[in-house]
This record gives structure tokens, sequence and C-alpha cells, in this order.
């Protein structure tokens, strides 16, 4: 399948999804639009999940190559049949822990998928990993990883720290018009 | 001013404002998405304002055309402004009511910024300037229009209509983190 | 089982349900302040469900009365079921289709409970059973209903009109502190 | 003014206020829900501001004792003024730092107004002061607050504990039925 569009904002539908959680389509926009991606940005998506995310940033980042790592085998299962389902050749998928398994290279762009035990190692190897100028964003579910990533980036002297809270509900073309909420969700990004 | 991300999502400030309302980046790109905009599309945006959605879709549509209308003669003086400050060379802007002033050609997606007191016959101009397969999307504030817009899609025979309602919380590098409501907004898209 | 409290708010888990839907505690405790009840108020709740506005509106009305309709069977029994549970002696249960099926008496109080196909012929009945200077409140899921009820209620010359749009996430005392959303609902309140 | 209404949720208007912020009616009604107060109950609200929660409190604690305290010299005088205007004589009224200018007797309900540089020993305060079974509750609007809280109870053991995320918007009789937002807030409880 070809994404022929320039906008991102591939319907959930799109992807093979097994049991694990997607990130949805309005979240996933608003996340990359904070990640601010180049043709030729060398990013990183941690926690990379059904790859929702890794296949929108590979589209973007055309010239560019993305890193994927998740610890679960069934995340990476789906990754891989979305990577191939996209037509891909940019993505490079880890399987293990971060931030031990993530690759001693730089990068442009981190993205954090969710919250992790390791979550102050992970933040120490973002710092260390990201170029100058480089934007990190991360998406929380949880009160603690929301906070605990807002001080993690303050300690470690991250600059333009923002933190959004996104609450949508949805109704499709059902008599009614029924709107049907999906959980919030802390949209967190900072520049090194 | 040259935007060289892939990724939509200019921030607000980078636009000149006035005293006209300016779409919020959340709201934008989630927007944007539902539009599903291509190199070569041929836009329409209905009550422009300041222009940042015509400001987007022109960067995202580079060998397409963007036609942008507004009434208010401020908001066309500052659509003139940004589409200069970002530099783009395929903007017609019109001044005039919606939808006496739009033009007699069709349009691959058309976006409608907000509500108005000729909602039913700009929804049939919709109908009948939009290619079949054609997106159109609406931001409305008000419960009236929101709910007009999805009655009368309906009642026009678009499919896949849609209605989105983001409430959007945000919080900047204050010490505290406090979040900051934006009012919600209801986001209805639909095909031809 | 009695409920000893001065504030209303008694939690869902409270109440024995079926498979009717429940109004959640946060939506009822805001539900209650806009009818604004007195000790002596003779209250309707039109469309009573599992009966969780009524066993309030019962109990802070201890020297008035409350009628409860609803035309679905399981709901009476559970209506009856809580009615009971919670000792109280000044409801009186109805099973019918409103309005048709509604007393001819007047209110000070009226709570519609939710959307119905009959809602202007609902509104007719309020408006001409309600006393002057009477409150009804209606709570709506459906963005049709919503906007259907703000305007039957300003086409009949209610005043105060006003809608609250309530979206609540909640997270209980689990590790992680996960908000899980509830859907939003609206609030309408408007005197006579 | 007496407010004879069984329900709380007195209208903002009905306070005085200067240019100290007032807690929401809707987001006061969920706070009182939590806090299940009875006719007897010894109550501290610690940041009382204009004494809106002091008041409603007061009122729903007829035959109980209401503690207010502010450090702040300009919410004493308006909840002086407040607690007058809705002719209240069990409010005592103090004005200072917390935990240190708070009364060392025992109570049934406490309520936390906000976040403080001291919230650690405001939470050893509520556990040393609060009966067993007694009841705090609190509404925090920054981020960093609404964690500290909750981990401040748990780790002292309070049972129940419960987060509540309020995201309110409202419109009142003004054509068009424009929703505006109210900041989020948080409201959290738990039982010694």
């Amino acid at each position: 399948m070809n994404w022929n569009y320039r906008t991102p904002g591939i319907p959930e539908e799109y992807f093979i999804t097994g049991n694990v959680p997607i990130t949805k389509t309005e979240v996933r926009v608003i996340t990359l639009s904070k990640l601010k991606l180049s043709e030729d940005s060398i990013a990183l998506d941690i926690g990379c999940g059904t790859g929702s995310v890794t296949v929108e940033m590979a589209q973007l980042c055309s010239k560019g190559l993305v890193y994927s790592l998740d610890k679960n085998e069934d995340a990476i299962e789906l990754v891989n049949k979305n990577v191939e389902k996209f037509q891909l050749s940019n993505v490079e998928i880890l399987q293990g822990e971060a931030p031990g398994a993530l690759p001693s290279i730089t990068f442009d762009r981190i993205f954090i998928g969710g919250g992790s035990k390791s979550l102050d190692e992970i933040v120490n190897y973002v710092h260390e990993h990201l170029k100058p100028g480089g934007i990190v964003v991360a998406n929380t579910i949880l009160l603690d990883s929301t906070y605990n990533m807002l001080k993690l980036l303050t300690d470690k002297g991250f600059k333009n720290i923002e933190c959004v809270n996104v609450n949508i509900s949805k109704a499709s073309s059902v008599p009614g018009w029924m709107m049907k909420a999906q959980n919030p969700i802390y949209i967190i990004s900072a520049v090194k």
C-alpha cells in the first residue's frame, strides 16, 4: 500500500494491528507536527508498538532513516508487517529493552511512545544521542509518566518544553451523532 | 520565511495576526490530516481568516493551487501578508461573501473555516464544486453550526461523515505545568 | 441502605444496575445542582433508567414527591429495586412512553434523562406542566438531541438557557494513575 | 442571602469576589460530593480563597463547624464578606500559612483548595488531624501538584485514592451556542 497524500494521518484501520494498542490518528498527527520532521531526518521511535508512528515517520523522512525499538515480540512482528505493507525501505527494526538495546548513533528526532520503568535512563540516552537543536516528543497516558517526563526533561536542561493534553471524542455516520471519548493523552515535546 | 519541514503544524507565532482569530496549531494539523492533501490538489479555503490553513495547504500542495476567500478586509490583508511571508506563489486570494464570490471551478478539497448564515448555500456550492471522491472539512465552534453542517452534509448524500470534538489544554515551560484550556472545536469531514 | 450524607453523589456501585446505563456520579451531581431542588419540590424524572437521579432527587426532596417514567420494562424493575434499596417512600414509578404516559399535574422541577424521537412533544409537555420559575434540566449525549433541545427550549421562550459540556476522565488507586475517559455529556438547563 | 435549596452549587455570581479566583460551580459540586459531608461534620478548608467552598460546606454542615484558612489578606476579607452575606454562624476564619497556622483539633473532612510549596507538610498535617475514615479532597490545577498530591497520599497509606480530571465548556443563552472552555482541574479524593 502506498500513502499518496502529503499530509500525515493514516487512518488506524489501514494498519495491521493485533492486541497491541495503536496511536490514534488525531494524536499521531499532533505528535508528528511537534517532531518537525525533515525529508532527511534520522529518527528514533522508542516503544514503537504497532509501528504506526514509525510508518508515518519513514514516509515523511523519505531520504532519512527511522530506527524502531520495542521489547515486545508481538509488536516487532506487527511493525515488520506494517513496514512491509507500506513498502518502506528506510526502517531499522530492533527488539529489546530501552535504553540498553538502542543504537549508539546520534539522532535528529526521537519519539518516546510511552512510559517505562527506566524513564530516567531513557531520558539520559535521549540527551546523549540527540543532536543539538534536535527534538524529542513523548506520548504519555499515565499521570506518573507525564510528570516524570516533564521533570526529567527540565532537569536535563531541555528547552521549549511543552505539554499538550488531548481529549478527543468522535462520532461517525451513525444516526444521532453520539460522541465517543478516547482516553486523554499527553504529548510532551522539547528541544535539546 | 521557509517552512522546511515535511510535517505541517507551523506554530501560531510564525504567522502575522491582527485581531483575526487563528486556527490553533493542534487543530490545524488534525484538520489538514482529514483533508488528505496531495502535491497537486486544487483546494479551496472558505473563510480563510489569517490564512494559517491556506499557508499550510499551499505548502503541501506545492504543485497545486489554493483559493482563499474571506469577506473581511482585515483578514484579506493578513492572508496577503502571510502568503508573502511564506513566499507562496500558488494562492489566489478573493474577497467577498460565500458562496457568491466563490469561483466556478471544481476542487479536490474544500475547507470551511467556520459557521455562516448561508451554511446551506455553502454546502450546496461544495456539493456542486467538489470532484467525486473529493473531501470537505469544516471547523465549527458553535453547536448550531456543528449540527447544521452534519445535517446538511447528510442530506446532500456525502459519505464517511465524521465529527471529531477536540478539547486541548497546554502548559509551557513555566514552573508548575499549569494546563490552560483552548476552546473546544469540532472538526467535521466528509467525502463526496 | 441509607445515604446519610447531606451531599448528593451516591457512587455508581451503590445502585443495582443491569444492562441499563447509569448516569455517572460526577454528571449526576452537576445535574442535580442545576435542578436547584428544595425539600418540598414536586419533581419529574423522564426516562429514569436505573433510577440513580430519581433516588437522589427523592432523598433531597424528602418532603416532596418524585415521579419517574421509563418505557423500558427492565428500567422500571431497576428503579423499583433501587427505590426499595434506599428505602424511599416518595417516588411514583410509571411505565410508558413520554409524553403520553406522563401525569397531568404541575411540577417544580423536571429532569429529562436522554434524547427521544418525541423531543418536541416532551418539551411541549414540560412547558405546560412546569410552574412559572420552575427548572428543567436535560442530559444529552447525541449532538442531535443537544441541538434540538436547545432550539426547542429557545423557541418555547424558556429563560437562562445554559449548556455545559462535561468531559471527565478518572484514575483509581492503580499504580500509574491512568486517566480513563467517560463519554462527554451535555447538561442543559433552563427556567420557565 | 439564604440559599434555600437542598442541592449545593451556588452560582459563582452570588459570591463577592475580587481578584481572587473562585472555584467554578460545576467543579465545586463534584468536590463537595467527594467530601460526603454530614450535617454535623467538622470540616477544614485549607486555602479557602473567596470562600465559595467554605460557604457551601457551612450550609451543608449546619450542625457542624467549618474552619477556613488562607494566607492572603484579600482572601480573608472576601471569606468574611461571603460568610456574612450567606448569614453563616458556623465558620471559623483563620489567616496564616498552612500547616503552621492550622488548628490542632481533629476533623471529619478536609478540603485542600490548591497547591503549595509545603504540600508534604500539609499532607502530614491532614494525616495527623483527620479522623479514621475521614475524607480528604484536593483540587489541583498544576500537573506538579496533582502528581505530588497523589504520591503523598499513597505514601501516607490513604485508601480509595481517586483522581478525576474535569474538562468543562459552557454556553449561555447567546445565539450560536458557543462552547467556552474552563481550564481543566483535578479533583483528588482519599479516605484515611
